[in-house]
């Protein structure tokens, strides 16, 4: 039996070439860039006002100077300072107009007027700097500075940006095609009344829903019973996708045929079991280009071998950064007996810090395991406790 | 000028009554639950096997004795104890017979057969004890059990549990009608080449995305510019929706419109500026049922807007619990002069711990801002200094 780390190494290996599309901005919430994007001219595009005020010249300034001035600057217009204009009344987001390098704001004017009825202003202020409450051209980026690469995921920050540099369409990673099987002679549909000895599918409904944070849906879904002439149906069907999963009959017992019909329909091992709790079961393999994980059957541990071993291979295969464990403090110790490492549902909780404090369950068959939790927390194979304040990693859902 | 915590309580109260509807459980990720969900039946909905192995029973066991044993039980199954049988192969999640108290996994069981080819099994173990290896019925769950209530944010772990209980459609809160303008006469649409001075529309798009982590699509996304008829036009339109954002227009500007057309049209002014950078020109207010959020026009200053007061009048108003901020240490000191509440973006960064990490960036308007960071970190009002270590608020995005 394999260790953690080894299973999540051999599955990351598989992770293969992908191909991009173009698509509107607007829908490309979650999805993986796929071009590298470079400032289209300088930011700002021009020295932008960033005070409601006065633009004046710093070199022409003194205390308590009286300023003419006449024209007033709204953002998204333009224009050129003419002869003796010594100030202009500007507003936040405006280009200072071409000799003027100040920026003064209006809660320091005072405004007034001479005795002709002409406008002026003076500042109650013993000095100014250059560029004082101006956003200078270029100062956030060159043109032509790279900002994004392939492989950033496209959450607000970036949409942000794509959107001021004009990426009306966006190149992105093709989303991979997924079935999902759900197998086992007690499952049945969750909109059919189950017998007192059966269950309804929840593991099709899990594995979509993380599916779900990475813009996938599953091109089919299907519950299949313990028959061999039927998984071997639906499995080479399912074959002809990027990626199938299936839950359920990968156990010890006799019933359990997944493995068997896998590799009569050529599916090469990569591993059985890995030594984890929950989760141990777990088979993956290849056809060609199909990766197949063959998920245990308790709801809890597909959540779980979703999360250490599924998320991880869906960023890989898809050019996307690994997320890093989070290290976090844990309410309480915590005990462990044998060699696998465990993973369990913690909640986070705040006080005077953030603690990671354990969600009692009863085992990988509880439906309720995962309720109420924020993530997993990882019990190391080779420690024996974990003590109250330890420092331990967090992997968020 | 009100501070942030006054702002929130304000907006918070101004959360309105929500109406719900009915929707198949595979369309309800990130939905807000809108009934008391129970359990169907108990669960286990009867005693399960947790292993493949043997069935038998705690009072007939003892060390090395031979059990014969003729059928095998697989998952889905399920029959009673014949007279005489005294040990059955059992399968993960078949029904543990009536009689039986105890499951022996497969690997600790010594299979062989008598003289007349019988099948029969011995055990390496010293004892057992009652129920070992079982789910009992009901152990989890019992029938009538409330395992989830309106206001629950559905996540793989709910969604799971749903199917489980057969809930193949949900009932969950209406998302709200909300309309996005954002003016400016410096603001182009994202598909236009910009003038010189001119600045494209990323608000929108920052907003779109956000609210997109709610499920909600804005009914209309507009640019408007600071012309009065047609800002007029706009926001009468925008006040037939449950919530209208506008961005740009409420600084201190004689261009600044928004205020004014919004008082003339009948918007009660609930607060103009809070105690925060940025984001402090921030306009909030309402007329009948719409709310109006008025966001400064900085790209930065609508993000910290959108996370720290529209996401929480979003969950209030969905019923939904608040996200209490994490606390978190931060890597290096953080100095700030005057009395606002800072927020600041932040990147977690793990080594040993797991800390916060100061992003750089040159202001609000720089539209690199939110970049590489995962959320923002908060400078309180009344502290000049954060020293290094300190464990501050976090906001994840």
């Amino acid at each position: 039996m394999i260790s953690y780390s080894e299973g999540l190494a051999k599955i990351l290996s598989f992770s293969k070439n992908h191909t991009f599309e173009s698509i509107p901005l607007k829908l490309s919430d979650g999805r993986i860039l796929a071009e590298e994007i470079r400032a289209d001219r300088d930011y700002p595009p021009f020295n932008r006002s960033a005070m409601d005020g006065f633009a004046i010249s710093s070199s022409e300034f003194s205390e308590n100077k009286i300023y003419h001035y006449n024209r007033e600057l709204p953002a998204g217009s333009n224009f050129l300072l003419e002869k003796g204009e010594e100030a202009i009344r500007i507003m936040t987001g405006a280009p200072v107009p071409l000799g003027l390098d100040v920026v003064i704001k209006i809660e320091d004017s005072l405004l007034s007027e001479d005795d002709r009825g002409n406008k002026q202003v003076s500042f109650s202020l013993k000095n100014v700097r250059p560029w004082q409450n101006i956003a200078r051209k270029g100062e956030d980026l060159h043109k032509g500075d790279s900002i994004l690469f392939p492989g950033h995921t496209l959450g607000t920050s970036e949409i942000s940006i794509l959107a001021s540099l004009g990426k009306n369409l966006v190149s992105v990673v093709t989303l991979p095609k997924i079935q999902i099987i759900s197998t086992g002679n007690e499952i049945v549909p969750i909109d059919r009344t189950p017998l007192d000895w059966q269950i309804r599918d929840s593991n099709s409904y899990t594995i979509s829903s993380i599916l779900s944070k990475y813009k996938i849906v599953p091109e089919s879904v299907k519950n299949i019973p313990d028959e061999e002439s039927l998984l071997t149906e639906a499995i080479s069907k399912g074959l002809e996708s990027d990626i199938l999963i299936l839950s359920g009959g990968v156990s010890m017992g006799s019933m359990d045929l997944v493995p068997s019909v896998l590799q009569k329909l050529g599916v090469e091992l990569v591993f059985h079991k890995v030594g984890i709790k929950p989760g141990k079961p777990i088979w993956f393999g290849k056809r060609g280009n199909t990766i197949v994980f063959g998920m245990p059957g308790n709801p809890f541990s597909v959540q779980i071998c979703s999360r250490i071993f599924l998320e991880p291979f869906l960023r890989a295969s898809m050019g996307q950064k690994q997320i890093p464990a989070m290290r976090l403090p844990i309410l309480g110790a915590r005990n462990k007996k044998g060699s696998l490492t465990e993973f369990f549902p913690v909640r986070l909780e705040t006080k005077d810090k953030t603690y990671l404090s354990a969600v009692s369950f009863n085992g990988s068959g509880d439906i309720r395991a995962g309720l109420s939790s924020n993530g997993l927390a990882v019990h190391p194979a080779d420690s024996e406790q974990i003590q109250d304040g330890d420092w331990i990693e967090f992997l968020p859902w």
